[in-house]
């Protein structure tokens, strides 16, 4: 028995590896990208369980269609149209198992083996990971500190034959970086001008502690594009729901990739979810995550300000639930992590966000998923390592 | 924008798009692969979803392993022991979301473009559909009433080099054949000898109205051999659980490419399963399952051979949800299709379960989906359009 070629360019995630060794609950942990239990209308899940299955239940236990609950697609088309000023129809709308599996779905229907995709540095890891499975050739563009760096960007545009270009402009997994409105308009533009599929991932976007809302990338955009979302972030991730839209044969071909794939998402999910929506006000259930999570971004941004030396540098996100550290170059974060699990707190190192090997001296903290009394001790205990490290190299 | 080649091999399911024209309430329908909505414990989902969303809501809520829930993974290997006789451990056992997932999976991790897969011919779309995907090149193995054709089967092992066998040998969708003990025990000794993967899918096994339960084909087989199950038939398809099993390189390599393609399965639809298990007893649901579906089966056959022309043959199967016809050699059933949706009665037509465009004379009826009533109406109507097909070509 032999695998197929492709599995000798994936790799399982080492973020999902080192989860297992946080385990530990002694250890404090920044490392997962977890949203916080407490962040969960629970109560409100029980009660549209019980009102879906004892009202609709051999509809909500049966086969259904492939492209999602028709209510549900609607939902997402209105909210689209209302938070992000998306004009979307419904029938452009795709219910995917998780946002994870669109971009299953986008690599199968788009990529052929050495097709070249690009992608931000550092990138987020599980667009790496699925469209390494389809032997993509990744080109990244360096992110500075309002987006994509266009110098660099319509570089690669120019020498390369691009055939996606994935982002997530909003509190970027893993950078926690915004694109500016300018950025948006300048990017969109210059994009236009190359054959490429726009996908832009926004499964942070409602999350914003800070500033105004900006309109999507793709509204500056005129090619193909493709909007990826997610209710993991802001209903609850064990759902499993997330969604595509697009247009045209890129859609059509998605649903017969979806069909082949699973079938549908199941319907159990999607009717729960739906009448969760119906029976409950979701900005205002979004609100109360937001003053969740803010206070803890605050938190852990002054903690970093006030214990970690001051050559460690991070990015301040305005939503989300990340922020980016860079370590001295001298430092390999996955030593610190070492020496971090022995002082009892985890995070993720960067190298996996780099597809070249990079960012031996970066890391990732979660601040969505401590309480604000471990996100102070647990900073304390990075702080105290990173000295350490810091005291064996200088 | 191009979509990638493997685009150009796969296409849309055939039976959902003319489930889409047998939505009219008038017509009856045995085309889909539907359960009965009469099937499902839908009192005893309702009473899961409460325990399990009131007692450990935010764990069914939040993001859970690739592999699949631990408990839900020991239930199957327990019951793959005690109803199959297969001695797997839990690790070995890995959730996914429907069967359909676990042929992608295979596909994924197995199918280098070209390579050979053989199937039964006719075989099941799902898989075809699948492995298409994944730019499969089918061999095909006549099913006689007993199983595969060994003779045949010898054949094409001796002059391809046979990747993957798929198989459904219990009573298989779409023609309702189960291979016999001493057929399984001879195709297993024939698969032995070669270097291959043994797929065998049993969505159907627990549910026998006839004769006694025999061992799985794999028991027979010495190589690399992966068993796939479904909870769609014997609990509800809508929660779209099922599971794939095998061992060492290639299901680390299944786990890997299930990460890259939906993360993981819905937590909260495992946890309501597993909450659903614990409480009730599935034997005595899957019981209540066989004594709805089996007189189903009888009096399908005895209206068949009561209203049906004698030169129409039907098998005669001991168990799942479908029956195979096959009608005079002049007769299309595509043509037949026409008609009977003219007549309120539907049906699927046999091509689409031939990767070689065969089969033209032959169909699918599911015997699960229809009440008494409607099955003999229904087959009576069918009888006419036959007899009607029938008097134009003689």
């Amino acid at each position: 028995m032999s695998l197929a070629h492709r599995m000798c360019s994936v790799h399982r995630s080492f973020i999902r590896e080192i989860l297992k060794v946080t385990a530990d609950p002694e250890i404090i942990s920044f490392a997962g990208g977890l949203p916080s239990p407490n962040s969960f209308p629970t109560a409100a899940f029980s009660l549209a369980a019980q009102a879906c299955l004892n009202e609709e239940g051999p509809k909500a236990l049966q086969y259904s269609t492939t492209e999602g609950c028709p209510e549900l697609r609607g939902f997402i088309a209105e909210r689209l149209h209302k938070t992000r000023g998306l004009p979307i129809p419904a029938n452009e709308i795709l219910i995917t198992t998780g946002s994870q599996q669109a971009l299953d779905l986008l690599g199968k229907t788009l990529i052929d083996a050495g097709d070249i995709v690009l992608l931000e540095r550092p990138g987020y890891l599980g667009a790496i990971q699925s469209f390494s499975l389809f032997e993509a050739r990744f080109v990244t563009i360096p992110l500075d500190d309002d987006g994509p760096n266009l110098a660099a960007l319509e570089e690669v545009l120019e020498t390369n034959r691009v055939k996606m270009f994935y982002t997530v402009p909003n509190f970027q997994n893993p950078s926690g970086i915004t694109h500016s409105l300018e950025k948006r308009r300048r990017t969109g533009e210059l994009l236009s001008r190359y054959d490429l599929v726009l996908v832009e991932d926004d499964p942070y976007g409602d999350l914003r502690y800070k500033g105004e809302p900006m309109p999507p990338l793709r509204s500056f955009f005129t090619g193909c594009a493709v909007t990826l979302g997610s209710f993991s972030k802001i209903t609850a991730p064990g759902l499993r729901l997330g969604y595509l839209s697009t247009t045209g044969d890129l859609l059509n071909a998605c649903i017969t990739a979806k069909q082949a794939s699973d079938l549908h998402t199941p319907t159990l999910t999607q009717r729960i979810l739906m009448r969760y929506l119906r029976d409950n006000d979701l900005d205002a259930h979004i609100a109360t995550i937001r003053e969740l999570y803010g206070p803890r971004r605050d938190l852990m941004v002054s903690c970093i300000k006030k214990y970690f030396p001051e050559d460690v540098s991070v990015t301040e996100p305005d939503g989300g639930m990340f922020l980016w550290a860079r370590l001295p170059e001298q430092l390999s974060s996955l030593t610190l992590f070492e020496k971090a699990i022995e002082h009892k707190v985890a995070f993720v190192p960067g190298t996996p966000f780099y597809v070249d090997g990079g960012g031996k001296n970066t890391l990732r903290l979660n601040f969505s998923n401590a309480d604000p009394e471990h996100i102070e001790t647990g900073i304390k205990r990075l702080a105290t390592c990173i000295r350490e490290a810091l005291s064996y190299t200088s």
